[in-house]
């Protein structure tokens, strides 16, 4: 207790949850930590791509780049509009389920649940990765670091949203902070040094068709959109207003996204840059315009950080979608709980577990998986600005016209865009993530079956036999021998009814009668009964005992009191037969059986 | 259950026993399996250290296995007369416990134990290195053809060990008929071809004291005496008169042992076979004789199942004197039951186990663990031997002095041997040997002293509470919502007491509303009480509460019956809180307080 009260603190009042909200400056580094750690990455995909169709599509960089900014600015106006419509937390699941019907809610659930714990992935071994660059003595120890990191990630979110807020702050700003200088510094430099051109470069993948090429770039760009739909999903977590706030935060990071983006990707393409196994593109830029000084330790510092960090928007994402899809009965109803810090600390758990598995199967290679997550973040997208047009169009209030067209125009840019990625990254990977979708879709379908199920057998209107009263009760003690625990079990039994019957199972002739002996001595007024086993089973004697009172007693209910050794320290249970363990287990599917174990308190 | 009796058959009665003896045949196959198949590498050991010395070294070969083969008739001279004095089985522990105390008698059990779990490594990596030798191409699924043979040897076993018996004779006949066949061929063949000098050689290791490496040559082919202590410890296996029929297999082992392993010794050395990483030396004898034919084939065959078959040894050791330690309390008493087939499954279980783990560890390399076992054959010789001039000493019958005689020696020289052994070996991994041993050792003491500990505070005599009756019987049914489970839960505790208390957390405002109006409908005439918990734990209250009734009725006994679902799938569990099962486990720990569920069975 004291260890988890060391790493998580003191527990929170349900009543202070308001306390636990975000001012829109920690709203945005908690959030927007996912987006804008894309820039660190996003022009280098875009360059990877290009560059293997030679140096003259090296200049489709800074348009591409244009692309994505404009599509970054067409969803951000689709979920503010998002935001104020469904202002009590509108992500998604939510909007897609309300408007398009259970099905593609559960799509779009699928696949951003599925998403966030690729972004966990992907962005720990992307900041690791960092890490290792600056030091590559450290190489070896990737998994190992990722899964520090993952694990401190968590820590920190079960401390709470608040804490977890003030803990990420500071990074992300100084990441937006020393991104800004290197642009400003870049633009400066720029004055004075003319435009450097490509050197010439042999094509390594076939350029007759340079479309595809530039479509795939495009696509491998588009991973900068994944988090963008974050301050939807949780609207709940700003301080009132809640709806306006969230909505100011969106707009911001929409806007710091597009300035990096741009900036990164124009002055890439002005000096020149190529990507390189060994050095990303940022560092090279960098490296560029400071050369090897505080400032550019500064810059892969930050950005180091600010990969981690992007984690933590999925953190604050899964275990919220996850808890109203529990709460809606299509996950497991144990992630709708809050923990002690208000937190929903199952989810967070089954976050950490999924990606630190990722983590250890993928040996920390983020690029294979990079394909896998944009297709979900797309998928959530389009169904969630579709279901706003038809919200709009359901709605018909103030200016619903321009809402529908401003929600089409981001539903079918944002489908397009899904396409293109499905289709460019479709060998890539990009075909796990279509198979998760659709299976994660079954499974919740599945759980919610089973939900309804239990349901309708609990439900009370279903047959009311409970105000029939048991005619009889028996008490079965089946014993091993005779000693404390057992005299334990029989006072307690006696308590339970008159009817107490001991049963003994005769494995050894000569123990039995002394057994029987003893129990004469000691018997309390209880029956004793011996059970013959010619092939030394304890349980089916039992068991056809049992059966045996229960015919005898069909209106009655019969309670199989185990005497159990409670040993003092967790080693001691390998030295006692499990037996009763294995009597219950058994017992636990026979009806009209209750067993009960009576603890015996062993001292040392 | 039905895949159980396919594996290992219908069980058989206790009073069948005596139906599942060995026959002299087939106790010879059992027991004498690992002592022939160290015929199949021991002069292989010896060769391949005396070749470090250089040619003229090799020429101590046959004079090595010459005091080998008398330390085997030595050996087996002294437990021909242990078998006699211990007809009930008498194996290194008992006799060491009996006569000199529970300290060299869990030394000595410590020190076979340990071995039994390396010889079955040993043997089958052996076996399985045979194979591959054979067919190169398997090489590299050596750990899984390990782990299939002991997954083979133990299914066979846990069938009973008259099943055992049968598989395992023919294999041993035909081993030894076939090297006895070797031997034959070799003397037919010497008459014809002059006895072949050894290649000049230089030495490898220094041999300025060729004495040690001759020490440590004989110390290596020592490990031939391996498992020749098993049949006084299985004398129980045998049919009547036990200790008889026990007696003579014992004489036609060591009698067999010696031609084979002097034979091999000695023709290796006129054929001046040398070891080679390639192949055994027993292959190049026979194939030297037979050249590539069915003799040499049926050899190589009959020599990777004899490796394998040695483990076999050790499965009706191990199970039999660890039953027999547990008996004693200096092992975990699951140890001494007898499963279905009247063997000692757990022990069975236990030894494929720890043997299972070592091969996958040491990944197939017998190599490596060979110097580990002969340190505690040899421990356990000595104590058994030396427990035995103790009995004769104490026990004065007829020819007392000879016998005392005859195991003073058989003492001494294993003595002499094990210093010999753990010296040269020492450092080749002997000392983890010496350094488990003792571990063990302390091992077996703790659980003596813990089980001392259970049976005192069991003990009727020590307080006499008995008699007393509880003087109340508070039920409390914690509940989380109100359905057909908890109504049957109410039904149940209605038939245990008449105070009876339902207890409701209050996590959530309106639904405790929703609750308490729900309960007053279907109340059943039973209290209801709300519960605050402002930090949203369902379990700090409850247990305030209970502590409240149990202060109230001191005299009393409190149970907590909970509604639990027995959903008919297991993945359904994971869909349910688990908070009954964590309920349960904190109560375990609180005095007067039983806990039981009332299984509620869901049908889909």
């Amino acid at each position: 207790m004291s260890i988890k009260t060391f790493l998580i603190g003191k527990p929170i009042e349900t009543v202070k949850e308001k306390y636990e909200r975000l001012s829109k400056k920690m709203g945005l580094a908690v959030f927007s930590s996912d987006p804008l750690s894309s820039v660190a990455y996003g022009t280098e995909e875009i360059l990877f791509v290009l560059v293997g169709g030679g140096a003259a599509l090296l200049n489709y960089l800074v348009p591409i780049a244009i692309a994505i900014v404009i599509l970054v600015a067409i969803v951000a106006t689709s979920y503010y509009q998002t935001i104020h419509a469904y202002s009590s937390g509108g992500g998604a699941y939510i909007v897609a389920k309300d408007n398009l019907g259970t099905y593609p809610g559960l799509v779009a659930g699928s696949a951003l649940l599925i998403d966030y714990v690729l972004t966990v992935t992907v962005s720990v071994a992307a900041g690791i990765a960092a890490i290792t660059s600056a030091f590559p003595s450290l190489r070896a120890h990737t998994v190992l670091l990722c899964l520090l990191s993952i694990l401190f990630i968590t820590i920190v979110n079960l401390r709470g949203v608040r804490e977890s807020g003030k803990v990420f702050t500071l990074p992300v700003y100084i990441f937006i902070g020393s991104l800004l200088l290197l642009i400003g510094a870049s633009l400066m430099k720029s004055f004075s040094v003319p435009q450097i051109t490509y050197k010439e470069l042999n094509a390594t993948t076939s350029n007759i068709f340079p479309i595809f090429i530039i479509l795939k770039a495009f696509a491998s760009g588009c991973a900068t959109l994944t988090g963008i739909e974050a301050v939807s999903n949780g609207v709940r977590a700003f301080k009132a207003p809640e709806a306006k706030n969230a909505g100011i935060t969106l707009i911001w990071m929409a806007f710091i996204l597009g300035i990096l983006t741009i900036g990164i990707a124009y002055f890439s393409h002005y000096y020149a840059i190529l990507p390189n196994e060994n050095e990303t593109v940022l560092s090279q830029l960098a490296r560029t315009i400071f050369s090897k000084g505080p400032v550019y330790y500064t810059i892969q510092f930050a950005t180091a950080l600010i990969l981690i960090l992007a984690a933590n928007t999925s953190y604050s994402d899964f275990p919220r979608l996850s808890s109203i899809m529990a709460n809606d009965r299509y996950l497991p109803r144990q992630l709708s709980n809050r923990g002690d810090k208000l937190v929903f600390s199952n989810g967070i758990l089954i976050l950490s577990f999924l990606s630190a598995l990722l983590l250890v199967l993928f040996r920390g290679e983020t690029h294979l998986l990079i394909p896998l997550y944009a297709v979900g973040v797309f998928t959530a997208f389009t169904l969630s600005q579709a279901g706003m047009v038809k919200h709009w169009i359901k709605d018909k209030g103030k200016g619903w016209f321009k809402s529908a067209v401003i929600n089409g125009i981001g539903g079918i840019v944002t489908g397009v865009v899904l396409v293109i990625i499905a289709v460019e990254k479709f060998s890539h990977g990009a075909w796990i993530v279509l198979i998760a979708i659709p299976a994660l879709v079954l499974l919740t379908q599945k759980i919610h079956k089973y939900y309804l199920s239990v349901a309708e057998q609990l439900s009370l209107e279903r047959c009311l036999i409970g105000e029939k009263e048991f005619k009889h009760h028996s008490v079965i003690i089946p014993i091993s021998g005779l000693q404390q625990a057992v005299i334990n079990a029989v006072r307690y039994a006696k308590a339970l009814s008159d009817d107490v019957t001991a049963v003994y199972v005769c494995i050894d002739e000569m123990e039995t009668v002394r057994i029987k002996q003893k129990w004469d001595r000691h018997c309390m007024g209880v029956k004793f009964i011996i059970l013959e086993s010619p092939y030394r089973s304890i349980t089916q004697p039992l068991i056809d005992y049992i059966d045996e009172v229960h015919n005898t007693y069909q209106d009655g209910v019969i309670t199989v009191v185990l005497p159990e050794f409670v040993p003092s320290k967790w080693w001691h249970h390998l030295l006692h037969n499990q037996t009763a363990l294995f009597i219950k287990g058994i017992l636990l599917f026979k009806k009209g059986v209750v067993s009960t174990s009576v603890p015996f308190h062993l001292k040392e």
